[in-house]
């Protein structure tokens, strides 16, 4: 693979529109085309995803109701990050919250994007191990259902209409991946 | 697992911000639980995420520039449908723009979501298969370098930074399985 030469940020242009942050971006392209993009910018502290493993072979699926699609989907729990809190803090209070497990190894994989060809969005992937019971009161309405999916059986849930969110498929297959290579 | 109760939508209200086209909704959940939700709607005529098979077990991923992040980003193709476009024609047509090939096969496997949660947008995952090499001018700034690769070597992206969108790491995921399913 050859390494490409990231474009020149010439200029930025930020404007506030609609609660959301957006910024132009005038770029020169290493073959000297001159763009300008647009791009929207996250607000808050940001975000994490939990892959809580309550045994081997075992992660933990959470099933909401999806305001944006009108239906309950299964998925990763996840959530904000609260003012000064760490990521690997906020992973164990979500996880608590939304599944009633705590854990006391935590281990930050990596960072998955929303939709980085317009979106500085980043949620943080977190590897919840040795769980133990513990639940904190959330802001849900509901309390949500917990489902423990066997790690072997990701396939019957890639074609299932309510299990549609990317970040979270991504989150279940990179776990699996990455328990599979210890 | 329960079959959930879907909240009813009491009443919505659409306010126009920033470009954006916005939903509250007010919502009461089988619980009594009574909540407004905000969620953004997606414009356009919908989005395409292709998984191009140049031969058995291989996959088409492009090198793009992400501006959401500021670098080049590994993925599949995608793309937005044109004002009338079927969802398997704009598949052809970006890849034929992105990759320089064409496909005589062409398979819907699902909508992938972006944030589900308090967003609208999908996006349709298209299995291309019996690839012949056609190119295609499309808008981009720049020639995009495509690279083979290997679906036993899913594993070697991720936890790769550049890497990182949920939708194509799971694209290529949900593909593999479907393949492994024949």
């Amino acid at each position: 693979m050859i390494t490409p030469i990231l474009p020149i940020i010439h200029g930025r242009q930020e404007h506030e529109s609609g609660g959301y942050r957006r910024e132009t971006i005038d770029l020169e392209f290493s073959n000297g085309e001159r763009r300008k993009y647009e791009r929207i910018s996250s607000r808050g502290h940001g975000a994490v995803m939990i892959a809580a493993i309550p045994e081997p072979g075992t992660i933990l699926l959470i099933r909401e109701y999806a305001a944006g699609v009108h239906r309950y989907e299964l998925g990763l729990p996840k959530g904000r990050l609260d003012a000064g809190e760490t990521v690997l803090d906020a992973a164990n209070r979500e996880l608590k919250e939304e599944t009633g497990f705590g854990a006391r190894k935590l281990t930050h994989l990596r960072s998955i994007t929303l939709a980085p060809g317009y979106m500085t969005h980043e949620i943080q992937l977190v590897l919840a191990e040795d769980l133990y019971p513990e639940r904190l009161a959330g802001d849900e309405p509901e309390e949500l259902e917990v489902i423990p999916w066997k790690l072997d059986a990701l396939h019957e849930l890639v074609l299932r209409e309510d299990c549609s969110e990317g970040r979270s498929l991504a989150g279940m297959f990179i776990v699996r991946e990455v328990l599979a290579q210890r």
